[in-house]
């Protein structure tokens, strides 16, 4: 149908209309619509049925503008198809780890997927010190497995470059360009920081090799077509339960460097520990959740580098580099080095990129929930200085890194 | 029009129909055709006209298989849109340096463009130990100005994105995939070698880091979308006279690493200057021209570094590093530093990507004409194993080069 931006009176009739999506509600006429976007870019309804609370879909519509701005800041609606090419080869790719996905119109910019009823966002109960034992599980298989099967280290190069041409999504990536890699560390207009962290945030500004490490970050984010990202895995764009791990919003999808996912969870952690000296005045709960996120920390990494690396031994059918390639005597070995240190490059892309996510939430367009809510103006300059430490150690020392204890050692020694 | 085969009749038809290729001949009637293709890819025509010889046209098509092998190996006729696309942008970007279009037509597969018939293909003539005292400062400003200004350097993030999005080429990206970065290296039907250099090749097929190395060199040039590159820029690829000089065949043309050209050139005329050895027998003759073919290498990478240096500070408006990203006490000089470092970066991979080319061709499916004119197979396989060391020393040694003498001091190592 023609585009219309919908209502929660023409979202149901919308859905009903559909049955596809109908058949999920025994009493349409039961069914009842509220919006819940957070309003920066997107429409978000929940339907419901009265009758049977349990049966629920979320349905997520793009309006052609920047919501938080208003219409004066247009923004192309076609967000929505990356977001919905995403969930579905999400669930090809590493069944059960997104939420499904009923239905996709792209004309209208919708798409109707499972409410999660069950799970929450992650980011606040961090900085409630809940723990989620299978995370590092959860998210370790769902990097692994998107990460390794859209590259070139198993699809063709034509498969890969077809569905690149199918994520190649200008408006997204600017986004992430300028205000991760760029504007946060130069003078821009939407910067803010605390005006007790000011002499930081000069001293960053004015750091010659931290902004050229930065800049060779930068043309990586923008060059290396290495295998389809979600370009936005912070705390908040993952849903959680004790038992169950689910990836949200993946409208920035691209094809960009692997790192760059890994590492935006790791500076996301890695804030929720430095936030902790603020909000958790016992030592022994702030050592304990702390101690806890190292180690979620440290797990994600090693498992994704475990699982990645089996399932390029167990299907190593792109065309980077072919089987026949490493035959010779003593070509299995020579594969095993090539693995080991294609991954520690990974490694070294998750800190070195995913420290500029770290950073910039110090001094750009937005701060964390985990940062941002702690009141006290001395007590949250003592957090934002610890995170500057690390991510400026990770920018300028990730390219010497050789496993994750490098990286996770920073952690400890600015504290 | 529907898409069918021209023959060197129809052909002439098609031009006369066209007004805007008709206005070429003053005398429509004389124009004859003769097709002149090599046979790999496509069927080149020259259409000229008997009466006024010196009005002359190309007509290049493309047929929907590989024209060497047959119709039993299909390859889309898409190229011939990558290479109208291509020329048609060398025009704007850096005027002058390639044959002019003057028609274009999708649906036909078909380019018509001036008939160069004051130049020859530069390869025979290098051997023949002609001197053209012009290419380098022609070729490094088409370098400078079609690799900086199809950039992130220089475009902003969505133009990029755009025109890069025109050349996505995954077909022809396979053949230098495939034939420049793999099979060579490996057990391949289609490879050859001369007899004499099996140990040299079982070698090379061996060695562990030359292998780490060329994977990693491949995975640049599949992944890094720095620039539009021509990809195929070979001493065949670029025609030549003492005046002038002019790039032709950009039909592999695709958004890869800036290196890739300039290397396909360096290593063309690195295999020329060792192909002497055999070719020319007097050792003054032989040294005269081996001199010009180094001084062609050194003059080559200095004028692009300093154009494309000039272009980047003349018009810094890509969206890579914004110009405010600089403005701080001290920033001129950080931006300065950043420059040299690209710069440096893009010297490193010219030598690593250009070297799997030269290497290739002593294994591969193709080799070069300067080294396969070479009758006597002694004096070939002396000149081979020269081309072999100075490629894998290339290969290995690349990352720590810090000019391009410590790449010619290689060349001159290793005769």
């Amino acid at each position: 149908m023609e585009y219309q931006i919908l209502d929660t009176t023409t979202v149901v009739a919308y859905v009903l209309n559909n049955a596809e999506t109908a058949s999920h509600f025994r009493d349409p006429l039961s069914v009842k619509a509220r919006e819940i976007g957070d309003g920066n870019l997107n429409l978000v309804f929940i339907l419901q049925s009265e009758t049977f609370p349990q049966e629920a879909l979320i349905v997520k519509q793009a309006v052609p503008y920047l919501r938080v701005v208003g219409e004066s800041w247009p923004l192309s609606r076609e967000r929505m198809r990356f977001e919905a090419q995403a969930l579905m080869l999400y669930e090809q790719l590493a069944p059960g780890l997104a939420p499904k996905v009923f239905a996709y119109e792209e004309a209208m910019s919708i798409v109707v997927m499972e409410y999660l009823i069950e799970h929450q966002v992650m980011r606040q109960p961090l900085v409630a010190r809940q723990k989620f034992p299978l995370f590092a599980e959860h998210l370790s298989t769902f990097l692994a497995n998107v990460l390794f099967k859209t590259s070139d280290l198993y699809l063709t190069g034509l498969a890969k470059k077809d569905l690149q041409s199918r994520f190649i999504n200008p408006h997204l990536c600017k986004i992430q360009e300028d205000f991760v890699f760029s504007n946060p560390y130069m003078e821009s207009p939407e910067n803010k920081h605390n005006p007790l962290i000011t002499d930081e945030v000069s001293a960053v500004r004015q750091n010659v090799e931290l902004k050229l490490a930065i800049a060779n970050l930068k043309e990586k984010f923008m060059t290396q077509g290495q295998a389809l990202i979600h370009s936005d895995l912070h705390t908040g764009s993952i849903m959680v339960n004790p038992a169950d791990t689910r990836i949200i919003d993946p409208e920035f999808s691209f094809f960009g460097p692997m790192g760059y996912d890994i590492g935006a969870v790791m500076s996301n952690l890695m804030m929720n520990y430095m936030s902790h000296f603020a909000h958790t005045a016992d030592a022994e709960q702030r050592e304990a959740h702390q101690g806890y996120l190292l180690d979620t920390m440290r797990s994600l990494w090693n498992l994704f580098a475990f699982k990645f690396d089996a399932l390029w031994v167990r299907a190593n059918t792109g065309e980077l580099v072919p089987e026949l390639y490493w035959q010779f005597e003593g070509g299995e070995q020579a594969f095993a080095r090539y693995r080991e240190r294609y991954i520690r490059q990974i490694l070294r892309d998750t800190f070195g990129l995913g420290a500029c996510e770290s950073l910039r939430r110090m001094m750009g367009l937005v701060t964390v929930w985990d940062v941002g809510s702690i009141e006290n103006a001395e007590a949250r300059a003592s957090v934002e200085r610890r995170i500057i430490r690390v991510s400026t150690r990770w920018i300028l020392e990730h390219e010497s890194f050789m496993s994750v204890e490098d990286a996770l050692r920073i952690v400890t020694e600015e504290v």
